[in-house]
């Protein structure tokens, strides 16, 4: 049985001649099921990246469509690579007519479900309208084009569906602003000023890839069995809905919100601690120090400046001073999820759009994963372990 | 960390204390991800079971009904229980209007990428529209409401995307036919006879469940992130539609059609051999021995007799024959696809259903497996080895 190349190899019931399948810890935590050059996660430095360069260091200085152009190419694109990306990237937003004919239906049904339901439900329309085929019926260029086009209309159909379940028309795409400043203008049809565009840009870079996580995972099992893109995203986009996955920025910002003024941090904190619950915003399963995503997003928000940034680090500062006391030794620190509900807020995105704006820029990760996947020709199929009655007990009649 | 309960387990990174990941066989051969209570496949003994019950034997005796309520509550119904939960089941067959309104759309889109693609979109739409909520937000009565919600409008989305999009219009449910027998109604709006219902519901019934297979596998992760059911199916949807995983019970007809007459039998099979060609519906990644489907199958079609029956028994025995003396020692028998598609021609089922007429079986055991990894806490989570160039390397500037 081939086995991953160039890591040790541990028994198998191939291996062992045994029938008995491999065990492994729970969840498949620590299996490695591939090799990537897409990126990793090093929880203990605090530090994570997309193929060779710091994906912080990416987020300060370049922008979404470098990045999006290095995920998918492996290199960072030239200045006039940047451009050509750029225009071709901006040309591909338009929804096809019967697509954008379906969005209202789409957008009243979500109502009830989410957006990332409706997200899930239209991406999976515009597959369906592409003609998308199977991967594996695919060359790489193909599979390219088909991956560039899917990601370029996630944000109009993100956008357009809020719109729409506002009773608000959806505002064409603009091919003359990058992806993200034309994401704000989509949702709220008045072009953003540079800084929050930029702020929004930077979230989106630093939230493209994260590791192996459960719905770039299930991204690569879909594109194992060969089937079309929009099958992969629209399993990743339902693995993203879970909350024990994709979180919910908006959750942070509730807190904030509930805990109201600075006297009524303190008791606020204290009481949470003491009780054992979980403080929302607070940490993360992989890192060990602070979330490098966390350290960039309060700069960007400390750049904004005001209130809701004051109490933020405020905030902050009190829950790990409370745990130092409280739980010594437990080092708790802020993820993801607390800055940036913070940075969106500031931004002018409505809250039921922080966990889709999250879509909006982990779509080309999911992607970049796909075509990666894509290259193996080897199905994902694990196996289970029979834990009931033995069989075969004679079927009774009825 | 906890290990998957009396399964013995093997050095992870944190058992044997370095920070090395731990690998497996490619694409998971044989990797324990769970224990089920919900059957298995014994490839060798050519044996598969539901609980503790013979598939096959379920098949043979039992109704769809039954093998559902057998999958979802760990029992089969008594006389009373089986028509209590017909006609539960059978008063959930309706589409809500906005959904059944938005398939016309649908329907035409998924033309140009095949019904599972429409399905996938349909069952999506459907999810939010019923307002599906995470499956760890619900108890396991909601969670089995919902299942059954969505197992029972499946048929009622497969026929009327057919039939809309060969612009006849849906045939409504009918509360008194069972699963099979109103899945044939549905499709071609005439009440079948019936051994041809009881064909496809012995069918069906053989391919609820099959082992832990990608799609499967694809509803069980999404499910360890507490998505909504819908996102769990779409997943599993999109899984099947991949060419290595759904297959294709009309490849194997074609595979008839192709060799056309008896006289060419021989030449024609023996051209594939030598040349190496796979030959669609032989050959199987688990089963040593005769797929116990495919024998099933096979006696069904020879109930029905008829030229097609006995021209696909004559290949079958032809390409064993040839095989023996072309390649001793290599054992290669029909697959479920080459009897599956014989027994849904024999029944009226247009090729373009064999697929998604799978499908319509196999959501019963998705949403099985779905409800019994629903009880469990744990993300399913594995990881991935980085294998690019070293990083951090300085960001270049454009």
């Amino acid at each position: 049985m081939p086995t991953t190349p160039t890591t040790p190899t541990v028994p198998t019931n191939k291996a062992n001649g045994t029938d008995e399948p491999l065990a492994v810890p729970r969840g498949l935590a620590g299996v490695v099921v591939t090799d990537t050059a897409l990126g990793d996660v090093r929880g203990r430095e605090g530090f994570y990246h997309y193929r060779q360069y710091s994906a912080v260091e990416l987020a300060r200085t370049r922008t979404f469509e470098d990045v999006w152009h290095l995920m998918f190419y492996g290199e960072l694109p030239d200045a006039a690579g940047r451009a050509a990306f750029t225009a071709r990237t901006a040309a591909l937003r338009r929804l096809p007519e019967e697509v954008a004919a379906a969005l209202p239906v789409i957008a009243r049904a979500s109502a009830r479900s989410g957006p990332l339901a409706g997200l899930r439900t239209a991406l999976s329309l515009f597959g369906a309208s592409a003609g998308l085929r199977p991967l594996y019926d695919l060359g790489p260029d193909d599979r390219l084009d088909d991956a560039l086009a899917a990601c370029a209309v996630v944000p109009t159909l993100l956008t357009a569906l809020h719109r729409l379940g506002r009773g608000l028309a959806p505002v064409e795409p603009r091919d003359d602003l990058p992806y993200a400043a034309n994401y704000l203008y989509m949702l709220t049809g008045e072009e953003p000023d540079r800084a929050r565009a930029r702020a929004v840009e930077r979230y989106l870079v630093s939230t493209v890839d994260h590791g192996f996580n459960a719905s770039t995972f299930t991204a690569r099992v879909i594109t194992s069995t060969g089937a079309d893109l929009a099958a992969c995203l629209v399993g990743a986009v339902g693995a993203l809905s879970g909350p024990l996955h994709g979180g919910a920025p908006s959750r942070a910002l509730d807190t904030l919100d509930a805990i109201g003024t600075a006297d009524r941090i303190d008791p606020w904190i204290r009481e949470r601690v003491l009780a054992g619950d979980r403080i929302m915003g607070f940490g993360h399963p992989v890192y060990r120090t602070e979330d490098p995503r966390s350290r960039m997003l309060r700069g960007i928000a400390e750049e904004f400046g005001g209130p809701l940034t004051a109490f933020a680090v405020q905030v902050e500062a009190r829950v790990e001073a409370i745990l130092a006391e409280l739980k010594p030794g437990r080092e708790l620190h802020t993820n993801v999820e607390f800055y940036a509900g913070v940075v969106m807020e500031l931004c002018g995105l409505p809250r039921e759009m922080f966990t889709p704006t999250f879509a909006a820029a982990r779509v080309v990760g999911w992607s970049a994963n796909i075509l990666e996947q894509a290259a193996d020709s080897k199905i994902i199929r694990p196996a289970a372990r029979y834990a009931g009655p033995p069989p075969p007990q004679p079927v009774p009649a009825v």
